[in-house]
Formats: C-alpha cells, structure tokens, sequence
C-alpha cells in the first residue's frame, strides 16, 4: 500500500484524497489543513488525520472540537508521496521540505512547470513519469486539451490547433470572486498561455488558445478546432472518444445542451460531488469541415485532474507501470460509469 | 410493502422516488415521463419501470433506447400511492383518473390546497393525515416555514411572524429561466401568498410574508422574525433545534455564511445530489432581542418536501402511526447526517 | 424630411426612434405598443406618438393615462418607411399590410432574409439597397460580423473566418431569461446559422460559425479568427481599425478588460443608455500569427443595428447616395465620440 | 461660487463631480486619480483638472498621455470644500491633510462616525450641518432608510422599524467581486451594522436591520415594515410619499417589478448613467396591515448619496441654510425627473 498525504485539504486536495482512499493499492496517511473550517470537519467525519502547517495553532483546533494528529513535517515522515494541493504559488515553497525529506511529490498545474520539471498526463506521458521523484499534474484546462489532442493526433495527425477557453468565474463553494455580470478577458492579449503550458507535455503541437471568464461556477466550455493531416470521419472519432477512458460522449438524446444540464445528469448519476472526471464531448458538436475538426467540450475544473494525480502516484512508485492499467484501476475504483 | 408510483420524474419525482426506494416498508413500482430526455435514462440506470402518459409515443422513446413498462393507467393499478409530482396545475387534472382508480395519491404545493382539502406537514399534522386518501405536502417554502414556526410556538408560544422569502430564480439544472441580473418582486404586492399558505397546516398563526426572486440557483434564504408569547433564551432555541430531526444548525464554527458553501459542504458530506431535507438555520443568526425571535434558515427547494412525501404515504396507508416513529424511519433511511 | 414610423417600441425600436429623431433628415412620426407599459410611458414623455395595433384597446392605455394616436395602420399611412422592430417572427406577417400601404418597410435580423429578399449592412452594400422598398437589417452578431470581415477583406483579402459567439443570456432589462448559472450551446451543433448569414451580405466568404449562451446581460463576445491571403502587420489593422466609421478601438491604457468595464465607459461617456454601437475591439487582443489574424471583439446587442436602420432609411429613400456620407451623418447626429 | 474638490474619481466621485458641476452655486476645481484608468480618460474629456496623490507618478500619467495638474495637496489649496470618495478607510487617513489645510471635508458612509462626528442626511438634520468644518455623508443603505423612517415618523409616528437589505453582490462595472451563484449572509450574526447607522443620524428610533449579499449588480432591495404609532391610510402614504423630494414612486402601470427594469426606465428616462438618486419605492407593495407599515424599496448604491453630498456643501458653506431650498435648487441642477 502507498501511503499517500495531502498536504492541502480544499477544493482539489479533498477530491484526491477521497480517490486515493478509493484505490485498491494506496492509503490517505494524513490530510493538512491551515484553519478550522467546514472541510476540517468534513476530513474528521471522513477519517483522515488532520495535520496542521503551524502546529502552534493547535488549540484553535482543539477550541473547535477538530483533532489534530500532529505537523505537516509528521504528515510528510510518514508519506510515500505527498500530493501538494496548497493554493497556486504555495506549493513551490514547500519544494524545498519535499526534498529534505526525500519524500515524493506531486504538484498542481498553478504551479510553474520548473516546480517539477515535468509535466505530466496520463494519456499523454505516464511512462515518462515511471520512477520519478517529482511531477506537475497540469491544470484542469491543459488537462482537458492534452486528451482530446492525444486523441485526435493519434487517430489522423494533427496540424495545427484552435481553441478557446471560455472559463467559470469561480468555483460553487467560492463566494468572493466575480464576475455577477460580465465577460472578461483573461488575458486580453492573444494567445493565452494555455498553449504553451499544453507543449510542456505534448511538444511539437502547433496550437493558439485564448481565454475569457463568465459567470458561472460549473465547468469551462472549450471550443475546439484543430486541421488534421489526413480528413477523418465522424463515425471514426466518435468510437475513438467512446472508446477512450478519460473522454465521455453526451448523448444527443438526453438533450444535455449545457453544463448546468450535464451537472444535474452526474448528480443523478450518483457521481460523488457530482464529479465530471473526463473530458463532456457533445456527440452532436463533433464536425468534420472539410480536414477541419470541430467540438464542444466541457471541463470540470474541480474534478478532471483527480484522476491524474491518482495516476501520478502509480507511475512514480512504479507500482503500475502501464498508463492503460492504472487508468482502468483508477476509474474502476471511482465507479466512474457512461454519461 | 407499499407500492409507490411517482407520476412525473422530475426534480422533485426523481428524488422521492430514491427516498421511496431506500424506505424498509415501500418501494417503486414505477415512474412516469412524458419524453425520452435524460431523467428517462436515470430511470432506466437506476432500474425504476418507467411509464408514459401518451402510450401512443412509445415509439419515441424505444428509438432513444429507453424501455416502456407501459401507460400511466398501467402503473397506477399496480400502486397503493401515487406521488403525484407533475408540473404544478398538471395535477389537478389527474385527481379524477386517481378517483377512478380508487389509489390514494399525494400532489406537491405547486397545486392548491383544495386539490386534496388536505395540506400535510410531517412536524404539524401527520396524525391528521391518517388513513386519508388524498394529501397536498405543501410547497418547499411553505414546509420550510412550517416546521420552524411549529418549533417556536411549542416552545414559547408565536403571537406574530414576519418573514421574506428570498428566493433562487431557478433550479441548479434549468437553463432557461432568469433573471440574470436583478431581484424580482414577486408579487410585488404585500402580503405575498406564502402566510395564507402556511395557514392551510397551521391555522390561527398570525403572518405576514413578502417574496422576492435573486439570480441564484441553490436554495431559498428565509429571514424570520417572530413576536414571542414569553422571552425565550437563546439556549433552549439552540437545544430544540438541535434536537428536531427536520431542523439542521449551521455551526458558526464552519465558517459558513452562504448557501453556496452550505451546499458545498453538503456535497461532501456525501449526501445523494447535495440535498438538504432540513431547514438549515444558521447558528450565530440566531437573536432573540426582547420578545422578538430573529433567524436566517436556508431551504433547499429540491429536497425539503421530499421527507414530507415519504412520511405522508405511511399516515396515509397507516403502516405507522406515530408520526415521530415515520420521521425517524425516514431520516435513517436516507443517512440523514448531522450537517 | 422622410417620415419614419417604427412598428414595436422595444428594445431596437425605442433606440431607432431616438437615433432618426436625431437626424436632420428625417422624423418620426410614430410608434407603436401592444400594450400598456414602462415604454409606452417613456414614448409619452418622449413626445412620440403613440399607435397601437388593436385599436379595440385603446382604453386599456386611456385608464393607464396614456394617449393613442391611432391605430398602427393609421401610423403606417403617414410613414414613408415603416421600421418593424416587432418580436422575431411577427416581423414577417406585417409584409402584407406594408405591400398594401405601398410604404418602405425595413426589417429586422430576427427577420428571415426571404421576408425582404435583401439583407443590410452599411458598410458592405448600401450601394445595392438604393431604392429598394424592403430591406431587412442583419441581427446584431451578424452586423457585427460583417463590418470586420469586410474590413479585413478589404486591408489584405480572406480565405477562412472561423469565429465564436459568446452571446449574452438575456438584455439587461429582461428578467424572465436565464441562464442563471450556466454555459449553455445554442446550438449544440457546429456550426451555428450566423455563418450563412453573414453570406446574406457579404456572398462568397468561407465562414464558419460557432455559438453558446452565458449569464450575462451586456454585450456579446466573439471570438474572431481569419486565414489572410497576404499577411497582415498589426500596426496597419489598427490604423484601419482606427479609421473606421463603425470600429472602435478599446485602448489598453484604459485598463477595460471586460463587457462591464466597456459599458460602465459608456455610460461615463454620456452615451444615451450606455450605447455602443460601433464594434467594441480590443487594441491589445489584436494579433498576427503567421498569416492568420485574431482579436476580441465586444459587441452590443442593443445598439450595433441602431445605426444601420438610420442608414437603411437613407439609401431606400434616396434621400443620400453615398454610404461614408450617410454613415458620416448618422454617427455624427448621435454624437458617436470615440471610445 | 463654491471651489470643489475631489478627491477619489470612482464610482461616487465621478458622480458627485458631475453634479457639483451641475449646480449654479458651485464648480469643481478638481479630481484625483493614484493610477491612469479609463476613469482618468474620463476626467480627462471632461476638463475635469486632474490631480494625482504621488506626484512622483506624473510620468505614468503622461505616458498615458493624460495631462496632471498637480498634487492632491495643490488641488485642496484651491478648494473651499473637499468631498473625500476614497476607497473605505483610506478617507480617514486623509483627516490630517484636511485639518492642517484648514479645508472644509466631506466623507462618506465607508468611515466611521467619529471621522467627522456629524452623519448626515439632508431630509433629516440638514441645520445641524450648517457651517460645520467635518461632515459624514452615511452610505447608500443608510440614506436610504434614514429618508424612509424620517418621511413615515414625521406623518404617523415609527415606534419600531424591522429592515431587511437585500444587497448588489458587485457595482455594475467591478469584475472581480462575487458571488456568482450564492446568497451570502453578510453578517451572519442579526442584528446587522445598518440599525446602529440610523441612530448616527435619527437618534432614539427603535431599529433592527439584517443583511444578506445577492448575485446582481444595480440596486439593493430594502424590505420595510415599521410599527406606526397611529394607524396610516395607504393614501395619506401615497401622497407623502409622492410630494418627497427625495422619494419616487415606481407606479403599478408601468410593469415595473425589479431592479432590472427599473433601470431600464431610468436609462430611457434620459437619466446620466441611468441613476436613480431617489428611494424608489414599489406603489403596489406599500401596504398598512393592522398599525404596520410595509414596503419595498430599491436603493441605487452608486447615486442616492450624490445628491446628500452636494447638499452638504451647501449647509456646510451657510451658501442656503434652508434644506428644503437645497434640495430644490440639487435636484433641479440635475433633471431630477419624476420616475
């Protein structure tokens, strides 16, 4: 068993320790936490030990009736590899206590690629990752146009690719950051830097990608357009993407046409958080133009990269080494059925 | 074992038929809808029978691959209690197809009171309700006030309540109704319906209720205010809540301030679509500044009803009496967690 | 002075009406209302007279305390042009009563191409609209389209126009319309019908057009892609850009990085209502990779068209041949400062 | 003439500059930015002079190639009064600048009482304010009520006042501020900060006042209700109501029953930046059940403090020590047309 800590119990840290906990070959060795709050209580009606960065906060903790099993430092002593889900530019910081503690580490993507010096998809590159110390899972959005990308390159060969990314203004739980009601650029300069954060793991792809955010709080909408070296078929994509293991086909007929639709389907779906962990294809988007390839697809930016890290862990304690069988492990566990 | 038919799967159907279906004494003998969409393939994956109005369109929905059990007429033979969850003034027309097939059947607030000459609320009149053949649960609002206004009034005797509902413009999955940017008077007029409502289970209260629509899609935020008979501490208001088993006390220690947050803790305490069948009133809202009681409680319009309807079909098919006995059935069924 | 009249005080016609009442060519002398309402009132203290199509109402208006002047056909008898801003899809059953009356009537983009047999954008073909007694005006995604495309076309010629729409969810003063929370396809498909629109006016291009619908209510964002048959500098777009009657560009310096930002500059500006009726470009989003042109441009969907009916009334009537002398005219009554 | 400056060109800078600048008895000697801005433009294109705090920051200006007149300290040296709309607890530090000045200042509700000892409202202690050095406009809210209580005691006598505000989550123009799908109580804890801010201006009224933050941008919305001494006829309301300068009377006829359209009208009205300085009050909501009085009202948070704000200038400079002349001589200066 990998005895796995999550240093950073918020929105991405508590999904990966519920997935990690769901894993057959991995164990949640401690979970940390900076203040009381309601994902405090959660992790202690959950189980998972509850460790603190400054342990001199102790008895703020105890006063809210939260046990706490020691300091991050303990958390990381009895770690394997530590997942760092610490907010965007935190997790660098601590690079230095990974390395002193020879423990293994993963960050996520609002983390610089330098962080780790690699990059890492499933789909994309897990054999490269087979073995090391230190790995960046990308960010939701980098995630969710490796796949598609991988996917179509692999099918017909891609030339060049143009996406956009029209991203959610905040999270569900967030309640302090905009926008009530506006579109915002994000950058107003074009192109945005998704790209080139989408060469840090599949290099050589001629791609331009620009970005705004809406009010909304559940998924991006990318839209995506790619030319392809060879035209293909639409009936040729559709079973590659049903076939592939981290895409999901919306169906035509459930007449899904958004992402509040598609939330309500995981939801009834009985999906934990009503989680999206693949790419939401729209089956009735995909458009083959002439050698242009088009699609809808939706991200959800709480969910997709929590398969990654589960993933992640795998290749770098080389307890699994083909990216084929630790994705089927990792959905398996998650009960990750057909939207 | 009673057998339960939900006419109309929709937010409130789909929900009470899982709650149905989780009870030790009943199950689902069949769900209705009127076109294929993707509630029908929830039905089909969660293996609920499923019924159509029109048997003449069955067609449709064997091309969308979704099995018909048979007509509405078919399923309600087979039932002792129909749930009766069609769009509001949809219901009244069935009453006389119910009639005729001498099945007793429960519609939702959305229909008047005179649907059923019989409003019900678990926490104020189940016993009432025994043995009835035709029973109206009131609407989301309503039960919501209900059940606190009960509360108080046992507690301390209620001379007057005020309250404004501050309602969420659509549910999580509707897409086409606003508003967008605004609040919306609804009615404008004061006093809005919600009190002459409320009377319909509580007679002789006297209230005042005001109503207004926010562009949100989670919850509804109750501001209540009652005049007190005798002053009470704020203490034994925090016991009794503490100890009603349809009354959920959002601690202060959480941090939570919102619905946003409330909903997301819900979500990860692993409630099935986040619901929330509890008043959720706020712990450190509570005041009570002389003899007048002031509280915020949020009522999630998806879920609170949906207890009500299971305890509605045990007084009526008189498998338990006591209405403390069904409440407590319910809860544990459906893991009603403390929040 | 050509007579105008405008058949629908709404969103466009309430706008239409102050824009020809503005010129010193033309006047209105009339609008119309279905019934009573805020803008009935606003037409009142506008001075504008007032028709309505159901004469049989007149004292629904009289008990609101507001004069009728006639009815619409009464209106229509005095008009040289009629501009129908009715709801989409009433537009096309006036044509009967316009042909009878014999009088120029001017449509909207809600409109079919068919209901004129030619459709308007005045930068790319007032020349063809001369004398022509029905003219329907493209929608507002569609002007907007035109006016870039054709002044790109122009600078350095375009082989390709892939462009994404991300439209507002309703006008600001629209509360029954959502999304409230959501990223919503409309249409699921690719691609959308703007493309085919736009070669209402401008034949010829290959376009291809996508569209989705999120909660917003100012202003719609597209995404504009183009294949340039020679390659283009960005100094010399931005000095056509600059130049142009109908562009503005939304400087850097500014800071505006978003629809809101854009309209609360409007409104700073004086504009009535916070109008934009240029398309809104982001200095800074415009860029040249290779031969291929991008940029961000905000358009207002209230406004954009406002311009091209007052252009439409000039070259149907005659009244001004040349269309920089008209567009000069128009923009200069309006007092279209620059952005 | 009355020299004004303005220190803090944002959202109620920019407005109280307009309406300094509106009036026969005052002009506007300056405004301050810290940053070029599209507000700075603005300034700009109004011969509003220009005036930064760090004069040390002239270069950034004139790289933006906006012109600075001086220091903020050049421009109080002209002024007789300074209306201080920094942001929320910057103006107190601004206190010594004032003092050693020996220039006149006027803050707004985002300080303390004690800034300036004095809180005001030109419709209740106006005389109180007459030839006074400090003054403290109260916020948006409280202006709001302060007019309502005053105009209701004044006819029948308040014994109690319960107030609920419903609140914009952001202004119209902000990005960056939330929420986007959340009702936030803001504070949690009843009763709110708003009751005690009355007692600033009215003293010895008996008030409770909660406060929640909603996803919209134009408007709070204030849910009234007060215990009358004597019983009030709706008419005698009605008409009081009608004759206040300072309230508006949105009527039935119009249609109008949100915020969002009610802006919608205040734009058609011709009204600079469509705002709305009056208490608009919903005729249909006012009703009078029993001795209590209700009511909604819509608060424009960016404007009905403009109007207090000139009037303080004119109490504060003995210029017209009548209130009610004051009042006349704002509101006329201003187009303050009946809604």
């Amino acid at each position: 068993m990998i005895r796995v800590a999550i240093n950073g119990y918020g929105t991405i840290g508590k999904r990966v320790a519920d997935a990690v906990n769901a894993q057959p070959d991995m164990e949640v060795v401690g979970v940390s936490k900076t203040k009381p709050s309601a994902e405090a209580y959660i992790a202690a009606k959950k189980g998972y030990p509850l460790y603190i960065a400054d342990i001199s906060k102790k008895e703020v903790f105890t006063k809210a009736e939260i046990e706490v099993a020691g300091s991050v430092g303990d958390m990381i002593d009895n770690a394997d590899v530590v997942v760092d889900a610490t907010p965007g530019g935190i997790g660098a910081s601590n690079r230095e206590m990974y390395e002193k503690a020879g423990v293994k580490a993963i960050w996520q993507g609002g983390e610089d690629h330098n962080v780790a010096g690699f990059s890492f998809n499933s789909s994309c590159n897990y054999n490269d990752a087979i073995g090391r110390q230190f790995v960046r899972v990308v960010s939701c959005n980098t995630t969710g146009l490796c796949r598609v990308i991988k996917a179509m390159d692999d099918l017909f060969g891609v030339r060049k690719v143009r996406a956009t990314m029209v991203r959610r203004g905040s999270d569900p739980g967030e309640v302090k950051k905009g926008p009530v009601d506006a579109v915002v650029l994000n950058p107003v300069t074009i192109p945005s830097h998704h790209g080139p954060d989408v060469l840090t793991v599949i290099p050589d792809i001629d791609i331009v990608t620009l970005a705004m955010i809406v009010p909304t709080t559940f998924m991006h909408m990318h839209v995506i357009q790619m030319d392809l070296e060879s035209g293909g078929k639409k009936e040729d994509i559709l079973k590659a993407f049903g076939d592939h293991p981290r895409i999901g086909l919306v169906k035509g007929s459930t007449g899904i046409k958004s992402t509040a639709e598609l939330k309500e389907y995981a939801s009834d779906l009985g999906r934990p958080r009503a989680d999206l962990w693949e790419n939401c294809i729209f089956e009735d988007s995909i458009a083959v133009i002439g050698s242009e390839f088009y699609c809808f697809q939706a991200i959800h930016q709480e969910a997709d990269v929590v398969v990654e890290n589960v993933d992640a862990i795998r290749a770098m304690t080389e307890i699994v080494k083909d990216p084929a069988e630790s994705i089927r492990i990792t959905n398996s566990s998650l009960g990750f059925n057909a939207i």
